[in-house]
């Protein structure tokens, strides 16, 4: 009998990732038989015939819908911005969440063009966690509960879920979750994020290897890397990726510190990701190498960074597309045209 | 002087090549200095901030438009497809023309999503080019005359202009074409196309190699070799992209084939195309090869493969978001966002 004490935070995420469904193949099946009798030669359109398998697959429906895809961000406040680690001042987070609201960011608009919901989750903006050079960013409680509200931030259905993120200094806070997971020091996983020039990459390196040091005994699981370097915003956003999984919806996630939430998740169980689709190749360099370690390929390399689901937005408007075409292109049989000869 | 009868038909074409305008530098600073100004760290939305710098540069205008994007699908009949050369029978031209009209086609779906202008133009499809392994596809005046009829095709005055085709024979063609444009044989240049097996792939090669040994003596110029192995649907795009040039319209160019009228066009004057995007990378393996010749990087890589514009719609549709991002996002000003800290 184990008692109350003894359970971790973390046990209920880790037992929701080891019972993990599956997906239906035969959802995938019915669009397959459908997308053979479209007026178009077997595979021709590539990557965007797997994107509608991949809906119908893990929302479990042959007829998959995009009725409801929702860009979601999270913002968090980051202590590690005290060491000089982003080119931008710490209220910007704050500011931003409200230039979102507002429609005068980057995401807005490609959502309303898009016609993407947008929905903005606020964590504490007004508690940065702590400097993880000094002291743990979270205690184990306040991990917990910040991955438990990321799942809660699915409540409204969507169809598909976009995985995005705001908070000054969170660049810095992937990096470190990188190193722990997957070994390497600061100069191994920080890039210049908003553009830090040479000192202030300097400053990040060295924050992410005293944040190493610091907590190096302290990181045996994904979660405690995630509340020992992490930050708020990343664990909302690995509670949404596991919640979606449960929920019948499939992911994208955005850009170098979204995938720092999935890595995590990765780290716990590397089939917890099979729902999610990686949006782009981030401009931030060692995005390529947590993707290519988690053996995910990203949709395509436009030489974005600046987060806050841009990526994952930008990736969504192609799904669109590619399920608008899946449900509205005439077979060989309507169209009276000739099929592909038999040899 | 010289008298007509001297005049190469294709004499115009080469005159308009080397007189190219060169588009607007200062149209290209306005939209930076906007640019610098939108909440997002600066040069962090990557490829979408060059795209709409693409545009107001061959727009010639500070603040570009797309008030009318068009698609256009160039079609024509091929007879190499003698040469067994396709996995799918040549009526299916005409057939797919009417699915395109129809909106039964996926760039049918595509363009109605995306909001995007659908023409298309029909070369005589009731009269196939001659079957290029016994004679020259066409006599130089009637590639003359289509290059010509191409450049009517943009009458219209679309602000963009993306370049597709279909033409079931058209790949080989395209591969002959680059065969006789770069060297190297049918090996070289040859795919699948719409999914020949291993006995149309060796038709194909051989059809190619046949065909550019009866025409070695009479390819000396680009032009040349388009009317001895090319098609009408090619003439017309290589015409469309030279008026677009000349008539201030930015240009995306689809895949394997279009770029194929692209790379005669290139072959004439390597900075003819400047004012041109290239969409994708198709899964026709050989298409790396001649963008890697002309220097050009496609936008994406989702291994599509269909023509018909597909692969420049969904681009078109990435271009849309872009300027619609540049010219909506709110200022640092405007939206009371600090701006980057000065070192």
């Amino acid at each position: 009998m184990t008692t109350n004490a003894e359970k971790s935070p973390f046990a209920d995420f880790e037992e929701l990732l080891s019972l993990l469904p599956h997906g239906s193949e035969q959802a995938v099946e019915t669009v397959r038989a459908r997308d053979a009798q479209l007026t178009k030669p077997a595979g021709s359109l590539g990557e965007l015939e797997k994107m509608v398998e991949h809906l119908a697959r893990w929302q479990e429906k042959g007829e998959p819908t995009l009725n409801n895809p929702m860009v979601a961000i999270f913002a968090g406040n980051h202590g590690v911005t005290k060491q000089g680690v982003s080119a931008f001042p710490p209220e910007v987070t704050t500011q931003m969440v409200a230039n979102f609201t507002n429609g005068g960011a980057a995401i807005s608009q490609i959502c309303a063009l898009n016609e993407l919901n947008l929905r903005v989750f606020e964590l504490a903006l007004e508690l940065p966690t702590e400097d993880f050079t000094q002291a743990a960013a979270m205690d184990d409680k306040t991990c917990a509960a910040t991955v438990a509200y990321g799942m809660e931030a699915i409540a409204g259905k969507p169809d598909l879920l976009c995985i995005g993120e705001m908070g000054i200094g969170n660049t810095t806070s992937a990096a470190a979750i990188y190193a722990a997971l997957f070994g390497g020091t600061g100069t191994d996983w920080v890039g210049r994020g908003t553009g830090v020039d040479d000192e202030g990459l300097s400053r990040k390196v060295s924050a992410v290897d005293r944040g190493l040091a610091l907590h190096a005994e302290h990181m045996k699981t994904p979660f405690d890397a995630l509340a020992r370097v992490g930050g708020r915003e990343i664990a909302a956003m690995a509670g949404a990726i596991i919640a979606a999984r449960h929920n019948k919806i499939p992911v994208i996630v955005d850009g170098f510190v979204a995938t720092a939430a999935a890595a995590v998740v990765y780290a716990a169980n590397p089939m917890a990701l099979d729902h999610c689709l990686f949006a782009h190749q981030s401009a931030e360099a060692a995005h390529s190498d947590v993707l290519q370690k988690m053996g995910k390929k990203p949709l395509f390399d436009l030489g974005m960074r600046l987060g806050e689901g841009s990526g994952a937005a930008l990736a969504a408007s192609i799904v669109k597309t590619a399920l608008h075409v899946h449900q509205n292109m005439a077979t060989f049989e309507e169209a009276a045209v000739a099929g592909q000869m038999k040899n």
